[in-house]
Formats: C-alpha cells, sequence, structure tokens
C-alpha cells in the first residue's frame, strides 16, 4: 500500500509500505477514507522534534474496517470507523479512568506504528480504541467526522482542563484549528464570552462563526492590555493555551483571572520559559494541559457532530489527495493552508 | 506597644511602635494573645526576600477584640478572635468567590501594617476578617486554634488543590509545618495512603501521627524511585509540594501519577526551575498553587480543631514570649525548631 512517509526535515513522501496485517487476535486493519495534516507533525517535518529516516506519519483516520482479528467482537468488516490519535487496550488502570493516552499498552500512530496518511492502518485492540460511526453517514459529515480523531476531542480537552463552565468568560491563545476547536468546546460547555486571540483574520472569522465574542489580534503585552480592558481588568475564567510557545503561555498566564485556569494543549515547546510561578502562585491559578484523551471524549461529542449541531468542518480549507501530501505539508507549513485534509 | 520589626537579614527586634487606633468605621483593634513564626517568615529574614529596615512581621495571631470601629456588626470587646494572615473586605468579586487572598481592598499583616508578632493589631474589615471563637475555649487548645490562621489551611488548600479525594493515595514533599499539616488535612479529606517525604526524624514522626502510612527519607532521584516502588509504578494521584526549591518541585512533578495533580504551596523561590512541562504534558497532570485562602476555609475546619478530631499543635514544638522572638527566629532558621508559638 502507500503511505507518507518523512525522510527528514521537509522531506515528505508517499511510497509503497507493506500491506498492513492483523498480527494480534484483537487488531483489525482499516482502509483509510479521511486523514489530515495536524499542527503537531509539522514538529517532526521542521526537524524541531526528532524521527527516523523513513517514519510513518499521520495520526488522524476515519475509513472502513477491512479486516478483523478473532479476538474482535464489537466491529465487522464495512463499518465506518473513526481512530482516536493514540490506541489503547480499553482494560488497564488509565484506560478505566478515562484517560486512554497513559494506556500501559498503547501508543500512537506513525513512527514505527501505521500511520493515519496512508491507504490502511493496522488498529491494535480493535475494539477499545475504534469508534463505530453510523455506516450510512452523510459524505458531507466526514470532515467533522474525522475531526473526533484529534481536534476536536483537543479542543474540548482544552476547554475542560482550563475549567470553562457555563457564564465562564474564556480566552483561546491561538487561532490554529486547536484553538478554533477550542472556541467551539467552550460555547459548547456555556461560556458566555470568547475572547479569540490570533492575527490571521480568514481564522478569527471562523472563530467568530464557532461562537468567539470577541477578537483579539494584538500580541504580546498589547494583547495583555486588550484582553484586560475586555475584562474590565479581571482577565479571563479559562485561558485555552493552544500553541505551545513561551510567548503564548506567557500571555496565557498574563490574562488569566485570579482563582482561574489555564489548560494548554499546544505540544510545549517551551523548556520553563514563560512559566511565571510566582503570578500563578499569588493568584491562585491553576495550570492544566496534557495530551487530550480523545477516545474518551468521543462517545459525548459524537452525537453532536452527527446533528451538525457541532460542526467543526470549516477548519478543513484545504482537501488534497494522498499523492499531494507533500505540497500539504507545505502549504500547512507557510500558513497557505489552516489544515488539510487527504481524502483516499 | 511592643511589636516585631525586620531591620535586615537576621537582624529581628521588639521594639516600641505607635499603638493601633481605629482608624475607619469597618476597623477592629485587637490584643493578640497567641502569634507564631511562620517558614515563609524566614525569606524576608534570610533577605531573600526584599523588606524595608523597621518593617513589621508576622502574620498568624489569635487574641480578643479590645476596640471596634461603628461600622462594625458581628464583633464586641472581649471576643476571641482568629485573623487568617490576609484581611479582606468581604465584600468584593473575589471574596465572593471565596478567593479573599485575591480581595481587591485586602492584605496581609506585617510590613506597613501591624504584624502579628506583636501586643495588638489594626483589623480592617474586622466583620470580614476575624473569625469569632468560642469565648470559653480551653486554653490548651489556643495552639490549635491559632493553627487555623495560617498553617492549617495551607495545608488543607494544599490537600484540596492537589486533588486529595477518599481513597487517594498522596505525597507530601517537604515535612515543614505545612507540610505536617497537609498530612493532617489528607487524611481529614480521605485519602488512604499518605507518603510523607522529609528527613527529620522528629518530623515525620509527628507525621506518622497525623495519619501518614509511609515515610520517604531519602532525597532527589532516590525520593523518586521510593515512590515508585511504594505505588507499584504509578506515582501518587495527588502529590502536595510544600517547599518551594526547584528541587523539591522536580521530585513532586516526578511522583505524580498520570491524570494525578500537583498542588504546591511553599511559596515558590525556583524561577521557573524545576517545571518539567513536557512530563507534565505528557502524563495530564494538573499543577495548581497558591496562597492558601484561609478565611474561606476557616469555618470548615473550625468545627474539627474544637472537638479535637483534627489536631495540629504538635507542630509547636518551643514556646517562647514576645522579647525572645528574635531567639525563635534563629532556632526556626536553624531548624532547631519547626514551628514556633509565642504566647502574650
Amino acid at each position: 500500500m502507500l503511505a507518507t512517509t518523512l525522510h527528514g526535515p521537509g522531506d515528505i513522501r508517499v511510497e509503497r509500505v507493506p500491506d498492513p496485517v492483523i498480527t494480534q487476535p484483537t487488531d483489525a486493519v482499516v482502509t483509510v477514507t479521511h486523514s489530515c495534516i495536524c499542527g503537531s507533525d509539522l514538529w517532526p517535518y521542521q526537524g524541531v522534534s526528532p524521527s527516523q529516516p523513513g517514519a510513518r506519519i499521520g495520526h488522524e483516520f476515519l475509513g472502513r474496517v477491512a479486516e478483523v482479528g478473532a479476538g474482535v467482537s464489537t466491529l465487522r468488516v464495512g463499518d465506518l470507523v473513526v481512530a482516536p490519535f493514540m490506541f489503547s487496550d480499553g482494560e488497564c488502570a488509565y484506560c478505566r479512568e478515562q484517560l486512554p493516552t497513559s494506556c500501559v499498552n498503547g501508543g500512537m500512530w506513525g513512527k514505527a506504528n501505521d500511520g493515519g496518511q496512508g491507504e490502511a492502518v493496522r488498529v491494535p485492540f480493535a475494539d477499545a480504541t475504534l469508534v463505530k460511526l453510523p455506516s450510512d453517514a452523510d459524505e458531507a459529515l466526514m470532515p467533522a467526522l474525522l475531526s473526533l480523531s484529534d481536534v476536536l476531542p483537543t479542543g474540548h480537552h482544552a476547554a475542560t482542563i482550563a475549567g470553562v463552565r457555563p457564564g465562564a468568560t474564556v480566552a483561546v491563545v491561538g487561532d490554529g484549528a486547536v484553538g478554533l476547536c477550542a472556541v467551539l468546546a467552550a460555547r459548547r460547555l456555556g461560556a458566555e464570552r470568547i475572547i479569540a486571540m490570533g492575527r490571521h483574520e480568514t481564522r478569527t472569522a471562523i472563530a467568530r462563526t464557532f461562537g468567539a465574542t470577541d477578537v483579539v489580534a494584538a500580541r504580546g503585552d498589547e494583547a495583555v492590555e486588550a484582553v484586560n480592558e475586555l475584562t474590565g481588568g479581571e482577565g479571563a475564567h479559562a485561558v485555552i493555551e493552544a500553541v505551545g510557545t513561551s510567548q503564548s503561555m506567557q500571555t496565557a498566564i498574563s490574562i488569566a483571572r485570579p482563582g482561574g485556569g489555564i489548560g494548554y494543549v499546544g505540544v510545549p515547546h517551551l523548556g520553563g520559559e514563560g512559566l511565571d510561578i510566582d503570578r500563578l502562585f499569588k493568584r491562585n491559578i491553576a495550570l492544566r494541559g496534557g495530551v487530550a484523551p480523545a477516545r474518551a471524549y468521543i462517545e459525548e461529542l459524537l452525537p453532536d457532530v452527527l446533528s451538525g449541531a457541532v460542526d467543526p468542518s470549516p477548519i478543513f480549507d484545504t482537501t488534497i489527495k494522498l499523492d499531494e501530501v507533500a505540497e500539504g505539508y507545505a502549504a500547512m507549513n507557510d500558513r497557505r493552508a489552516l489544515k488539510v485534509l487527504i481524502t483516499l
């Protein structure tokens, strides 16, 4: 089959690789119909995160079950399924506590495992990992359903761990796909005021359609001042940090209201910088971040996606075929594309 | 009256200062009968935190109301009261949200305000700030009641924000008075297993009487290994960081279970060091710290202190008179004393 591989900074290829086969009775093989490129795929693409030459890449996919192992009981060939960006056994202490991202037998797609940006994927622990979708789901819903793989649950995780509650004032630092999904999630959780912070007008326009009540285009001190002005000097109850740099973390800490919380889901690339612990301490601001346990959220989010009540599909502004994936990476890296959908 | 003042590193004096007088109708003047020295008083004492020569010091006190302003409605002369370590107006948004430490009109005892280590204190917003105690409370209960001023609610805050729940495994980094009160608070909140981490045997012995089930005397990597062994490699659900150094924070982060939380109440003196954000992110560990909103907790803790169900008094291992306060500081600074009680 064909799959996307990374051979070095900027060197994305589509190559022929061995077809996936069932190796464990709990495996399934899924034929991918929809995949996409994640902002976090750009870290290895840029060479900021290390990767082995030829490593598989991509961790978001949706498709049809092509084959199941003898131990798979809930899935049949032909089922439409979405995969969370990590697989998990569904049985360990962490899985039972709804933290499948810490599963003792879990892992992420790509690298030594099959990647999501390929024609098929061997899925370990298929019963626990995959979520069955209505087999007759409308084709137009596929991008939104694919977003359940990562970007929507990640936005939801950010909003949840930041402490978004009905009536809350929320600030979202970052206008990437995750930040936009966090706006959507914050609105879904009942936020009254949502301040979207970003300087790409096409993106903040999407933020407004997702529920942002205010947009702050400034950065740094100017951005902090703008949020202070919008919140009567208090800051936001819940701040979502969806970038992962020192500056964005610093901004997030500076605009959080005393007693409030920060939820960070931008993969942190900041060392200890930007973490003003004195301010966090004096103001009793909670700092909570983490890899979103997407699998644990999909069932909660799915009905709203199916009904159209939550529609993240506008984040996919570019659609390509698998053989155009290198151009898709380049477009996202140059910020010509917000998020690239790959149809197979 | 006499009050404790700080004139430079190690230079603690008891000096004659103006008697406090009512300046606002909402003021009261309290005659102090019991005060104490806090671990955080040692930062300015050591010169680590800046202070003005002659600054008042001490923020924990219990005493009798000596005078009330015309606007004070709930207190009378002669009432026995305990003061939380910060005063607050009881009316602002933060006070209403039980975060009086962020009160817009609030402040801390000492420096330009009267300090707790003196014969009397002018108390702003007396109705909101002071908590009335039973006037006939037994003299033997006074140290425990005084602990409501800071150290017990701070331990309780640490346990609360670390996420201690019934059945939880808790680790407490630090065997100072706050760490020991955190052990007491964790037991009160239903922790099943409490690992006290400290290397002063007399202190960890107190931790055991307070409810610690295990003691780890090692530091650094060895301590992390010991906790890992005690918890089957998982770590503690809730970790309390009650020291405030880079090393203690690093230890706290290293022993937290995925999905768990860290509550830090040691005034942070670490810059960004020790904050391994990659680990926090990968394991979804919440980091929450802050100045304890003592006033908001006193009513909850008071019944258990009055009944003797919670008795932090063993932390006071040294009792002095006001004129011995310089020696009290020296004893705490040299770790000859755990916590010094001052009776007036």
